[in-house]
């Protein structure tokens, strides 16, 4: 057997896709431990059997847009049949190799044609509500009745471990009329996942709530970073816009929805009642643990959130049911991402602006230095499982 | 001499590029009067010149994005050879073929990676203000300040004479508190134009009003189709989505730059004064007619608007240097809308909202039927010149 370190993530009932630098070639990889494994070196030693022709070209792209899109049917047999290679020995017998994850660089695993993100957490809509509008009115009028969401910029997507620069421009000081233009001094992360569409819909197709789930290919880890200052000035009245777009960080693994089918959970109860399209059916959340920490230059470490997706209010079946009933169409690779997941409790928000609620409550590391949004050369790590 | 109608938009000072299928082949292609010319067999025939090997696989593709990407210095010296070869006889000596324009189907001229869309027009952004906030503070805060734009949805632009389907979506009544579920009642289109971004930035790299210029590789009539009930319902606080995404219109021609350059006009003087990043020197603004019609399904057909994309606020470059200012990643064949193009006076608003000034002023066709928005079957022209 494959050696796994018993608290690790990327145990052998994960098998994520992502994609990687081996030998200076792209290709399509999953994780198992510490190891990456290179996909298309098992296409080749005949791992995928009669897969193999119809693998070929696929994984060796410099994101896995092709593979996904040879449907659902055929990953998720590659997904098993890499869960059978390394049950048994025959990973051994085929001479797989296993390269140290340290060593392999990932890159972006989609080319994201359209980014959308939404804003589907209750806890964090109401904490922004109470904090910039009415605590007696925290959500809006629509919020309950439509999973809100905007477009995001997708260029502007890196994978992780890509640096983010401090974003520069222009600020309304309190007490003033006129903008100042200079860096922001309230970068913020926001904790989000993101889910990848799997399957092409055309211009003027409607899914189903019932639909949406076969669209779905995977989940990754999405930090949609905001520089709060700007958003406060620019974001009125067509949204976030350069708040947002100078960055946002993915993971490079993506779980695939095979993997969380056993964390499948029944979702908050939705009143007022939802109209019919936005009904839906059995489990749709997913309970997955998630946390942010924060470390900062000097080497010390703090985790700021501890939160779980299974706080959402709207599931991705009614986002993508919402996404599509006007007839947009979606793309495989695209990207829609949940919006901050905050929990109910200060410890579960997925915010600096709600952690440090406004700057009011600055969090104290273990250096003693304060923390209200987020310093120059900090690292901020989000985790999920 | 190739024979050009006097009164045609494609004269030989213009040569835009689009992209066609020419015997079920894509090809990059020019125009000239009513005839479209296959550049890729302009270059077998040593059109070229020097450039022949260059321009090898990018005129074929299904998009001019390569061809794009080539740069200016190409791209401008492959028009001005095209303008050479019909300007003399020598068109004829290499047996060039001359395409019928209703015979060639036409497509998307690029592969949109990212769309923004801007709200530049004083005129307009003045009407909504006045029409649904306060006649005496029409305008918001940040309006002088900043061109307010939001990121649009790159996959569901279409190119000219594609059908648009009426989109279905929450509405919520008037008197009402609770949305209901209906086909939009106000479809409607925004007068727009868009910019062809011609080259990459790194993210992180900032573009100064005087470097934008060189990143814009021409022009495109563009029709941002709204459906102004969804759009009042969705949009705070996150900006419009369902509302716009169903479909964006675009033009099969890009007008480059250079044939515009003689269009140059001085902007409107901003005040307050532009914060030093938006600054700029020069004529920015360009002298372009614009106009729109809608013919209905019983054959009459009417000018509903007559307008000019002299009249914005914010020009092209002001909008790329804020686009870029806070380090976000441009890419060729990115799409950067202008924002609905309203002139000072009502005949030339540019969406029937604010012709139509909230249904209280329908318009009458010549057939005596009224429009206070879109009719189902009614077509919508937009014209540039």
């Amino acid at each position: 057997m494959i050696s796994i370190p018993a608290t690790s993530d990327f145990s052998l009932h994960n098998i994520p896709f992502g994609c990687g630098l081996i030998n200076n070639q792209f290709r399509a990889c999953t994780r198992i431990g510490d190891y990456v494994i290179d996909l298309e070196e098992c296409r080749i030693k005949d791992v995928f059997k009669d897969l193999t022709q119809m693998l070929e070209h696929t994984l060796v792209q410099p994101n896995l847009n092709d593979f996904i899109a040879l449907g659902k049917t055929t990953t998720s047999e590659v997904r098993n049949m890499v869960i059978q290679l390394f049950t048994s020995n025959a990973w051994s017998e085929k001479n797989i190799t296993l390269y140290p994850a340290n060593e392999i660089k990932m890159i972006l695993p989609v080319k994201v044609g359209d980014y959308t993100d939404f804003y589907s957490s209750r806890e964090h809509a109401t904490n922004v509500g109470v904090m910039f509008r009415d605590p007696q009115n925290a959500l809006l009028p629509n919020w309950l009745h439509l999973p809100v969401g905007y477009h995001g910029r997708a260029s502007s997507i890196c994978v992780s471990d890509t640096p983010v620069i401090r974003p520069k421009g222009q600020i309304l000081p309190v007490d003033s009329d006129t903008p100042v233009f200079s860096p922001t001094q309230q970068l913020d992360f926001e904790l989000e996942m993101g889910f990848i569409i799997g399957k092409n819909t055309r211009l003027g197709q409607i899914l189903s709530t019932k639909e949406a789930e076969a669209y779905i290919f995977g989940m990754v880890l999405f930090n949609d970073w905001s520089a709060r200052d700007i958003q406060k000035w620019e974001y009125v009245p067509l949204g976030p816009f350069l708040a947002k777009n100078f960055a946002s960080t993915m993971s490079p693994w993506i779980v695939t929805m095979e993997a969380l089918e056993p964390f499948k959970v029944m979702g908050p109860i939705q009143h007022p009642e939802v109209l019919p399209y936005l009904e839906y059916e059995g489990p749709k959340n997913y309970d997955i643990n998630l946390s942010v920490t924060i470390h900062t230059s000097n080497g010390v470490a703090k985790e700021v959130s501890h939160s779980n997706f299974k706080y959402m209010y709207w599931n991705m079946c009614q986002q993508l049911a919402h996404h599509t009933v006007n007839g947009c169409n979606i793309n495989v690779g695209d990207v829609m991402a949940s919006g901050t997941i905050s929990g109910p409790t200060p410890d579960s928000y997925g915010s600096m602006l709600e952690i440090a609620w406004k700057g009011t409550k600055p969090v104290k590391m273990p250096d003693e230095s304060e923390r209200k949004f987020i310093l120059d050369y900090d690292t901020v790590t989000l985790k999920g499982w």
